[in-house]
Parts: structure tokens; sequence; C-alpha cells
């Protein structure tokens, strides 16, 4: 079969691969039909994610067809349409029972990580009772890859983290697709208010089509003060850090309310300064997480509603031969005004 | 009256004072019985509150007996024994109907601070009604003084926002009042580990005796390894700095277990880094409170039913002609092994 690769730093190419085969009775090979790219495969890219090594292929996102199960698989069957979550869990240790599944102790993020993935005709899907999801006929496929990751990822990490609430006041930090996946889940609240803070102009006008209630370019004056001005002084009851950088984290500090809190979104690579000089008696709340995907289930539901349209985010397709474009694409977003490309096999 | 009264940087003295007089329908006057010194105090004395001016009374604790009543007053009578709270609070604003009481917009913590405090003959309490509390007769008025700010802001901002439970590990950094307050009323929710983490061995050998289930000076190894030895490698489900430098809460960062908690309860004079590098996909919640004393009835409660002794933590007494001497023994807690002082009007 044809899958993307990762070479090394830099390196990566669509090659031949051998099939994927069953390794445990958990098991199922699922037949990809669409997949996407993230920001984390740029990360990978960059050789910032030590833990996926040279060999590996890419991805963590999409939808397909169930094509083999193991032996102890028995809520799924051979033909099954799937969406396949980018936490892999098997609901049984700890922190499965916690709730925890991104921190399972035989899963969590491994696809096109520890193990290959979903940039592939065929992958693997370890735990696939717990990590598979059937798809409801009828529906989008191309807005259910939303569903493996980007979604739950700004609705649990962000929405739900940061408390968002009828009639509270929030400000997303990064109108990248996670930060406009948290925009568009929020909404499931009623917030009075949808502060998006952006660089990207283009992004921006896409927030304010998505329904945030003011946008703000931080090059073009004072955030804070614009918050301020906005909340009565107060700040915003939650901040969403949808960049992963200090700068984006230490802005999230000056735009929160006493009582607020800062849902951190962002991937990070280095240490941040945190002001309790500032924050020490203002009552707030700092949270991380690497997305569950408690939420899947919910969502696929506010899909299939028709309370949310995730295939707002999509903005490019590809071909699965044209997987060197659509990288290209994706990784130039500013210029080429990508937010979340398809990748049909 | 006497009062014992801050003169500016360095400067404080006991002297003659007017008597409070009522200064709003909501007010009452307090005849001081016994008080006690805060780390708060300490910190105004050096000129670290710029909102503490010169010729401030200091104090924000203590019990006593109301000596007058405005005229909006019903739900108190002169001779009514009561505990004053750190925390003035109006019960009606925004902040306080949702329990912030902190934030109350004309209270938090004020006595002591933006209005004359408790280390005085008599004081001017405003908002009576919600921040005095009438004391059940038969219990040690001493002790009592403890729940004025220590025992709530120790279980508040440190055991409730670090959500400490049956079965979870707890790490106190800085076994100090606070940290020790942290230490007995984290007790009330049978946690399985109490690690009491200080550089005083008469402050660890304190924290034995009053239910630690292990100690470290960090000076003698490397705690971060010893923890996750006592946690199986896990990392503590809470962490609470009660120390207020960046080193503390730094290192509360090493001992927190995915999903566990971070509970600052410390002051704070400077920034800390924040290893988000580290910490984004840890599912870690970190928090940061001034007391609300929403828990301070229920803390009299306990007190009452003979659940904790808060007068464990005092550790000196002086009368009030001597308000200078118990300043030098609080301020060098290391030589005098003091903890809490109580003075006696």
């Amino acid at each position: 079969m044809k899958a993307l690769v990762y070479n090394g730093p830099g390196k990566f190419a669509l090659q031949s691969c051998p099939m994927p085969t069953l390794q445990g009775p958990g098991d199922a090979i699922v037949r990809m039909s669409k997949t996407t790219i993230c920001g984390t495969d740029l990360h990978i890219l960059k050789g910032d994610v030590p833990s996926c090594e040279p060999g590996r292929i890419l991805g963590h996102e999409g939808v397909g067809v169930v094509h083999e199960i193991g032996s102890g698989v028995s809520t799924l069957k051979r033909g099954d349409h799937v969406l396949v979550s980018c936490i892999s869990s098997c609901g049984q240790c700890e922190y499965c029972r916690r709730g925890m599944y991104s921190h399972c102790k035989t899963g969590g993020w491994i696809l096109g990580n520890r193990i290959d993935g979903t940039q592939a005709e065929y992958v693997r899907t370890p735990h696939a009772q717990t990590s598979l999801y059937r798809i409801p006929a009828g529906l989008d496929e191309s807005a259910l890859v939303m569903l493996s990751d980007i979604l739950p990822t700004g609705f649990e990490c962000g929405v739900l983290n940061g408390k968002v609430a009828p009639g509270s006041t929030v400000a997303i930090v990064g109108a990248g697709p996670i930060g406009l996946a948290a925009l568009l889940t929020a909404q499931f609240y009623s917030p009075s208010q949808i502060i998006m803070i952006d660089m990207d102009a283009n992004r921006l006008a896409c927030a304010k089509r998505f329904g945030a209630t003011a946008c703000f370019d931080p090059r073009t004056g004072d955030v804070a003060d614009a918050v301020m001005t906005l909340t009565d002084g107060a700040g915003v009851d939650c901040a969403v850090e949808a960049v992963g950088a200090p700068a984006a984290f230490e802005l999230c500090q000056q735009l929160v309310a006493p009582g607020g809190v800062i849902a951190n979104v962002g991937v990070h690579g280095v240490p941040a300064s945190i002001f309790l000089d500032k924050l020490w008696d203002r009552n707030v709340t700092i949270t991380t997480r690497l997305v569950d995907t408690v939420s899947t289930p919910m969502l696929l539901k506010t899909v299939c509603a028709g309370r949310i349209d995730p295939g707002r985010l999509i903005t490019h397709r590809f071909a699965f031969e044209e997987m060197t474009k659509a990288y290209e694409t994706f990784s130039h977003a500013a210029d080429t005004h990508a937010l979340k490309v398809i990748i049909e096999m």
C-alpha cells in the first residue's frame, strides 16, 4: 500500500509500505477513505517530537471502512464506516476509568506517533472498540474528519476546561483551526461575547463569519485595553490559548477576570512566565489538557442534529497522490489561507 | 485606645489612637479580646503592600465582643462574642453572589490594609452581618483566632482548590502556619499520603506530629525523585504551594501527576516559570485564590465537633502591651520556632 512516511527531520515521502496486520485481539484494520493534516504533523516534520521515529507513517485523523477485526472485537464488523479517533484507549486502565483517555497506559496519542498512522491506505487501530466510532449513515464524511482531533480538542481543552457558560465572556488567542474549533463549539453554551485575537487578517475574517463578536490583531493596538473596554474593566471569564507560544499564554493572563479560567490548548515547546505576583489573589484557574475525546459521541450527535457544521473548517481538498502538495498548502497557511485540508484516498 | 500602627516601611508602634466610630448602618464596633500576627503583616512592614498606607492600624484576625452596632444590623447585638473574618463582604455584589467574597466590590481584604484593623482595643467592621461570626459558647477563643484567616486559607486555597479526596496523594510545599493549616484540613478528606516539604527541621517535626505521612528537606536530596518513588512514579494528585516563591511553585510542577492540581496558596511578589513544554499535555490544573472565607461556618462546626484543633498552631502568647515582642518572635520563626502567636487584650 501507499503511505506518507516521516523519514527524519524535514524529510517525508508518499511511498510503498507493507500492509498493516492485526497484532492483538482488540485490533482492527481500517481502509482509510479520508484523512487530513494536523499542525502536530508539521511539528514532527521539524523533528520536535522525539517519540515519533523516522520510518513512521504519519496521521492521526480520518474516516474509513473496517477491513478486518481481531478476535476480541465484537461491536464492529467488516464494512462498518468508522471515524478514527486521534486517541487510542483501552477503556480499562486507571486513567481510562477516570475518563482521561489521553493518558491511557497502552494508548493515548499513539497513531502517527508511536505506531503507524492514518495517512495511508490502511491503518491498524489498537483498542478498536473504544477508539473507533461508527458513523451514522447520510453524514458528510469530510466534515466528520474534523471530529478525529480538532473539534474535540478545541471543545474539551478550550470550551469545557474553560467553563464557558451562558452569558460568559470568552477570548480566544489564536484563530487557527483549533481556535476556530473552540469558537464554533463555544457557541453551544451561548456566551455573551467571543473575542478572537490573531495576527492573520484572513483568519480573523473567518472568525467573524463563524460567530466571533469582536476580532483583534494585537499589532494594531493594545489588546488587553480593548478587551477590558469590552468587559467593563473586568476581563474575560475564559481565555483560551490556541497558539502554543509564551506571548499568547502571557496575554491570556492579562485578559482573564478574577474568578476566570485560562484554558491552554496550544502545544508548547518552551516554558512561559506566570505572573503570580499579579494572579496569586485573583482566584484564577489555569488548565492544560491533551484531548481525551470523551466528547466524540456527543459531538457526533451535534453534527447529526445540524447544531454545528465542522465542514466549515475545510478549505482545500486533495487526492491522496497529492499528499506533498497538501502538506505544502497546509504549512503555508498565511499565503494559501488554508485551515483544514481533506485528502481523499 | 491603644493600637499597633504601621508608620511606613520598617516602622511600627503600639500607640494611642482615636476610638473607631460607626460610619455606615451595616457597621459594628468590636472590642477585641484576642488577635494574632500574619505573614502578610510582615509584608506590609517591609513596604510590599502599597494599598496599606502609613498611619494604618494593622491586623485582620481575632475574636472579640460586639460593642456597638449600626442601625442596619439586626442579626448581632452588643455583647455577642464574635470571630472577625479577614474578609469583609457585602453579600450582595456580583462577586459575593458567586461566593467570591474575597473580591467583594466594597470589601475583600480591607481590615488592616485599606481600613484600620484588629491589632487594637477596638475595631470597626463594615458589613458586620456577613463578616462577623457568632462564637458558640464553651469554645477555646485562642483556637478560634486561627479561623479568621489561616485555617480557611489553607483549606480553601489549598485543600478545596486542590480537590483533595479519599485516597489521593498530596504534597505540601512549605510547612509554615499556612502549610500546616492545609495539612490539618486535608485530613478531613482521608488522603492516602500527605508529603510535607520544608527546609526547617522544627516545622517538619511539627508536620509529622500533625499527620504528615512523609517529610522532606529539599537540601538533603532530590525531592521530586523521592515523591515519584512514594507515588509509583506518577506524582501527586495535589501539590500545594504554601511558600510564595518561584522555586516552590516550580517544584510543584515537578511533583504533580497527570490529571492533578497545583493549588497555589502563597503570596508572590515576582513572576515564576511555568513549564508548559512539559505540562501542556498533562491535563493539570493550576489555581490561585485569595481566601473567600466561604468555609468559615463549616470550619467552626468542625472545631465544635472536635474534628480539628486549630489551637495546635499556637506556639506563643503575649499581652497586648508586648506587641513589639510578639512581632519580633513571629518574624524570627527559624530561631523562635514560632508558628502562630496569640495576643490578648
